[in-house]
């Protein structure tokens, strides 16, 4: 028997919604070891959540459900489960005081609803949500005398539900299942495209027989390489993975740049807070995205100073120091101003690296000389100044991504390379 | 009876590919007019495919799988079908050639596997593939006199299976089905919880008899409701959705900032470019989302100068000009600081209107005073000044996105409320 995954809601039947809920658990089962068997979306209707739970009850022994767990009256996933399991609803009071304190340090007003979200199947546990106001709710019931199903209901906002995933029910499942050893991990590639890299790799990549897999996952900021290792004593398994991913680094060399869940701006945070570096950004078709990136880690204020989006040229001449001469003559998007704007930044904020980035995002705005995708980006530091032309795709959100991806590696590039002291000094 | 769609594939299971497919068939039945009752997922294995299709045979009078129709070991998809429709499988030799000419038509040597894609159920018709190899099939059956089903299977390469479902599915399927007309429409809300939006507009709910109905989905954005409508007159549905838009539009007045696909940041970028105004941002807590989600929008270079990210203090001070007193004596995350950065910036970047953000993101700096999500936010322009004190959640990501939600919508009630020439007027 294995896991199913039920996910309520027409915005998915209808496509407006790709089902996101559903493969973030399904990749968090994988990793604990967990195989799910199946996946169902039904809509908000009280007969077809009930079928598909009555289905679930007979082929699984694991199910988890996703939304429909709001105050409003298209949530009726209490009531079906409820009905699924032959139980009552209740409302517990503490669940409404709990919600209620949730809305007043928030500084708003309870709604009379919050009655509606403190409602769970009788006899169920609570499942906590620290990011809303929803709770889950989840149960166990005998499927034989050695065996035990487990049900669990989460809400349907994909924050809520992914920290709840892992902070409320992989605890409690693992008190209901031995686990079989299933264990993955990814490292990192960017700057070397998918098809050059299957062939550098090749010969490494292990037999289907081995118990080793070795997968490819694509996306904006580079190829990245998931190894997954199946076996049931976790310390040969480990070794296995680690005897893979040398052989794969020592190929790959400064192609790989983490590992995990890291991403290429932690990458970064991680050498400059290393290296007692700071950073700043000069953005104009990026328009602030690699900033909002370096931000979005966690302790970014030791070493990101800030960042000046100019996306008018007056901001590049007063805010950046760009000539005018070089804005006349080469125009906006050239290497001469992608250098002066990463100087500009770095000596206007103060710090050790200066980034740059002038591009035509597209849709519109391309000319036959620069056709929407030209960018060029640049780097200012304490080894020295230097600027990439880039020639992207015709797409706005993607140019400014595969930017981005590309000033993130070439900073990365760069500062591993510094001998901080060295260069330091030559500075001063 | 209603759609069902089956996806098959273990990545799908483990969460490493996302569900595409499903959600671009549900959009495109959708669109034509055919309810999606379910999809489901399962693995590349015989016997969970044969009791999907089983279950589904039973339930649904369309149906339409995805995946497994390769060349490889692992593709399965037409045995199990065969199975599921008690027929056989047979190789057309008109497909080994045609197949065969399309390998050699790219310049490459036809593989021996292409008798495997050229194998199809005995009496099923084939479905094209002219963006790949593998073709397609599908039938029809029986369900009553007055009503077939229709089953078809097509390849999961994504640009393979949307190809071939315009092109070859909706035509074969507009044959079998009276289709019934189905619109939907999205009303975005902001600025207003889940639970008070229900409640004030309660009275508007259509009853499930009416042919009507509206869903609530949330996100970091506010809250987007769906009214959908079901008949067989295209423009008797239409004048029923205008007047439910209509009444709900009256009840929740500015809460309303759009239609459709648009989001808060092209909503402002269009009030702002009707008024002729200019933005420019101050952003610490937020890093540059807000930067980066005006600038997403194409045309934005119209309206938005740019933007100061004042990560740490020195840039606080010495880029937007806010007070050392006011570091000191408020400390950055302040109401203070928060209107010196959005004027600061206002004034230095020459727009008509400055925001600001200043508070602390998290996970960590948090004190008893300003807990993790206490955020100030700040307008400045032509009508004046205002700071808002937003008390948020616990984490980082959804704080960015909650905030920048908040400044967007800010900026939005105020710039509608502002009568232009008047206040350009007191401003020279």
């Amino acid at each position: 028997m294995t896991a199913e995954i039920i996910t309520i809601g027409d915005e998915i039947l209808i496509g407006q919604t790709v089902n996101s809920n559903a493969a973030a658990i399904g990749e968090q089962l994988h990793r604990v070891g967990i195989e799910v068997g199946r996946m169902v979306v039904v809509s908000d209707d009280h007969h077809d959540i009930l079928r598909a739970l009555r289905q679930a009850r007979d082929e699984a022994d694991l199910i988890i459900t996703t939304g429909g767990l709001g105050p409003t009256h298209d949530d009726i996933t209490r009531e079906a489960v409820a009905a699924a399991f032959e139980t009552d609803l209740e409302i517990r009071e503490e669940l409404v005081e709990a919600i209620s304190n949730r809305y007043k340090s928030r500084g708003r007003d309870v709604p009379e609803s919050v009655r509606i979200q403190a409602t769970v199947p009788t006899g169920f546990d609570v499942l906590n949500n620290d990011v809303g106001t929803a709770p889950g709710f989840c149960t166990t019931w005998d499927i034989s005398d050695e065996r035990r199903g487990f049900f669990a209901s989460l809400p349907g906002v994909p924050a809520e539900m992914q920290a709840m995933l892992v902070d409320e029910v992989i605890p409690r499942l693992s008190e209901v299942r031995d686990l079989r050893q299933i264990r993955s991990r990814m490292l990192l590639t960017t700057g070397i495209g998918e098809s050059v890299l299957q062939e550098k790799i090749r010969d490494l990549v292990p037999s289907p027989e081995s118990g080793l897999r070795l997968a490819y996952l694509p996306n904006a900021g580079g190829v990245r390489l998931r190894l997954t290792a199946v076996g049931d004593d976790p310390n040969h398994i480990d070794e296995e993975l680690d005897a893979l991913e040398a052989a794969l680094r020592e190929r790959l060399e400064e192609y790989v740049y983490g590992i995990g869940d890291e991403n290429l701006e932690s990458a970064v945070g991680r050498i400059l807070s290393k290296k007692k570096l700071t950073i700043a950004t000069a953005e104009s078709c990026t328009g602030g995205l690699i900033a909002n990136r370096i931000s979005d880690i966690s302790g970014a204020s030791t070493y990101f100073l800030g960042a000046i989006v100019a996306y008018c040229n007056s901001v590049k001449m007063h805010a950046l120091g760009v000539d005018v001469e070089a804005l006349d003559e080469d125009g906006a998007v050239s290497e001469t101003v992608a250098l002066q704007m990463a100087r500009g930044v770095r000596e206007r904020l103060g710090a050790d690296i200066g980034v740059s980035t002038t591009g035509i995002a597209g849709p519109t705005g391309g000319t036959p000389d620069k056709p929407v995708g030209t960018v060029w980006v640049a780097y200012s530091g304490p080894d020295g100044e230097t600027a990439v032309l880039l020639k992207l795709v015709k797409h706005r959100g993607l140019n400014k991504e595969l930017t981005t991806t590309a000033v993130l590696d070439l900073v990365r590039r760069r500062i591993l390379a510094l001998d901080v002291e060295a260069d330091v000094q030559d500075r001063s």
